[in-house]
């Protein structure tokens, strides 16, 4: 064993000590914990910020894009931003406890089945030091103790965030090691992390295609899959032409690099006539380049042809897949062939064919006469998410706090046996 | 790719279509078509049990124990006791559909959570050909396709089977290939199950610990966990000494090979000398060789002495390992260490340490006042179970036809952008 993956998995034990003080503790506890991890982060922002500096200083030398750098660097206001995140965390109801079945059986036993914390979590994520603080609170709210392996490129930030967070509970009666960041910034640091099994109970990777799928293979703790999405909007025979043009402009340009923002558009042949020419003048308006099948093209000659790799990409950029389709059951198995399974969207005036396809699209969400923007734990009322998952076992689509839970069965009974 | 990982990734590719033809029927075509499988088992039972011959011929030229082959053995009262099996799951609820969360957001969008079927589901048992027929019954209520992947000590019987349930599906709107054995009978073909990670949803091992953990091991597909249960009952100082023995007996003796039966039992040290004399000759009568800590030992000489090994171990037999100790933390700390996390029992008349126990022991059922035998689905009330889960993620303890699925969001709107 190398020393650093002795040293994370020293991380990892603490941490699985701190998680079994910590699922016990009331509400009331944890949101005074969280509170005073909110205030400290205030308090300390300037030196929070001084340390930032040095990642900035790092990721310029290192000839980083502005876009890059922009979502590293932290100011004071931003820091106040991140710490009202923990406030209202903090405010979101307790999912442990919860109560999720129960009955008395005829033998007179009382069975219920209780939600518990899952117990240690850890996050591998990219650049963002905002994220540091944030899957610590919706760590530490679910009861669950949080190891967090950020990017090296914001090591500084995020020790000096850390720091201030376990200080912070060092005032509580949370266990402090229930917030740590995993030593090292090298990849075997974090291959340690994926191959403490028995250590550490669910991996969360949030950030690209490229993470994510090299923790899925390299991991031996059980991986929580999130966020690719190659999202698709049906505009069918039926649909509302004003509604079909608003929800496939918003689904592609509201924010072009989130993942439940579409990246093909497929149209019924019967209203191909009328959709293709509004829905193409409106996405040129917005810079979005079209590429298209020969049916897209016979109608818009500037359409760049597309290719069987168009359908399988999801772009984040303003790019844009456009087939017709000849019946709903080509849609549905384009989508099958092509989705990765994230969100999906109809526009329809059919009950029928609304019907037909969300029983048979196989996705996260399916969007009836709605944006595929809206795939998201804000937009579902779930107040805070850490992530959406894409998988189907354990969590599908935005998971909240009781997501990041399991379930215990409690059975009482007075001498019974069998 | 060799020839055998071809054919069962064929077979996979198979599934997967059955799968999406499957999802969307209703309860009335797969209750028909689960009737028609048990109509079948009785009718075609005699060449059934006429196959069966041939694999319990080779079980005995092979030499193996009367156990075995009982548990390989069919005869037309078994399979008629199958076919009644498949009825009764015919009977129970249809989970797929089920609207697990709903809710009108506040821009009008109507958001639904919907239990989906998981899709392909494969299993891997070993020398019980009953668990075929209930395995493809399961995962059929529960919408899923079945990829069955029985030992090769029954591989007659469950082709066998297989053809009479797939003759069944014929006469259906459920899609044949919905029901399917994997070809082979070597280890190679299990390993090309296992790697059919995209094809194949989950795959659930039914059996030993070696079984279990070779899959896991092996499997790049999601598995569940199931079934090793090194379990614990706690006689607390303030327990009823009448119930604490009839707890302690029945959960160690009233079937020794399950995995819901104790293997330690922990005493409060201050009830030691009342409980102790009790327990030991109860246990004695039924045959029990208890292997004690010295505490035990200097009220009974005869017990074995405890190794570490013994606290570690999932007898399956007539041992019992016995430790005092002398609070409850003591208890539950061993049990930290020890369990398997299936389930622990106390024993007691506090409430306060029934609460203390509950909140602080981390396994999948804790038993107040009642036997640890009690962790069943049929115990439970859930009608059927494929199989008890011992991990954290998904489903925890036993698994009904609800944990036999997935859900996805719907949202429906009328033009709703963000």
């Amino acid at each position: 064993m190398s020393d650093i993956e002795r040293e994370v998995r020293t991380t990892a034990e603490k941490a699985r000590e701190a998680a079994a003080d910590l699922a016990p503790l009331s509400r009331a506890v944890k949101d005074h914990a969280l509170l005073g991890m909110a205030d400290a982060l205030v308090q300390h922002a300037e030196s929070i910020v001084a340390a930032n500096a040095e990642d900035v200083a790092r990721a310029r030398e290192d000839g980083e894009s502005e876009a890059m750098i922009d979502r590293l660097s932290l100011s004071v206001e931003r820091i106040g931003s991140i710490a009202d995140a923990v406030r209202e965390i903090a405010e979101l109801p307790d999912p442990v406890g919860e109560v999720v079945r129960g009955s008395t059986l005829p033998n007179g036993l009382e069975l219920r089945q209780i939600r518990v914390p899952l117990g240690v979590i850890g996050l591998i994520y990219e650049g963002r030091p905002n994220v540091t603080a944030d899957a610590a609170a919706l760590c530490l709210k679910s009861g669950n103790a949080a190891l967090l392996r950020g990017s090296s490129s914001a090591y500084s930030s995020n020790t000096r965030i850390v720091e201030v967070l376990r200080e912070a509970l060092d005032k509580t009666e949370v266990p402090t090691d229930a917030v740590q960041l995993v030593p090292g910034t090298t990849r075997d640091s974090a291959k340690a992390l994926m191959r403490a099994r028995g250590l550490v109970d669910v991996l969360i990777p949030r950030g690209g295609a490229t993470l994510i799928q090299a923790v899925i293979r390299d991991s031996t703790v059980p991986v929580i899959e999130t966020g690719e999405g190659n999202c698709h909007v049906y505009i069918d025979a039926s649909a509302d032409l004003d509604k079909a043009v608003a929800i496939a402009i918003n689904s592609k340009t509201q924010r072009l690099s989130t993942c439940n923002t579409a990246e093909t558009l497929l149209v019924h042949s019967a209203i191909a006539d009328r959709f293709l020419p509004l829905g193409l003048k409106a996405l040129r308006e917005l810079g979005v380049t079209v590429h298209g099948d020969d049916q897209v093209r016979e109608i818009d000659s500037e359409v760049v042809p597309a290719t069987e790799a168009d359908w399988k990409t999801e772009y984040l950029s303003a790019d844009l897949a456009f087939k017709v389709v000849d019946s709903i059951d080509d849609a549905i198995a384009h989508i099958r062939a092509y989705s990765t399974g994230h969100t999906e969207a109809i526009v329809t005036d059919s009950q029928a064919a609304a019907r037909h396809f969300v029983s048979r699209v196989d996705s996260t969400a399916v969007m009836v006469n709605t944006s595929t923007r809206f795939t998201d734990g804000g937009e579902f009322g779930f107040g805070a998410e850490i992530g959406i998952s894409t998988q189907k076992l354990h969590a599908r689509g935005p998971m909240g706090l009781p997501e990041m839970t399991s379930t215990k069965y409690v059975v009482t009974g007075d001498g019974h046996v069998r």
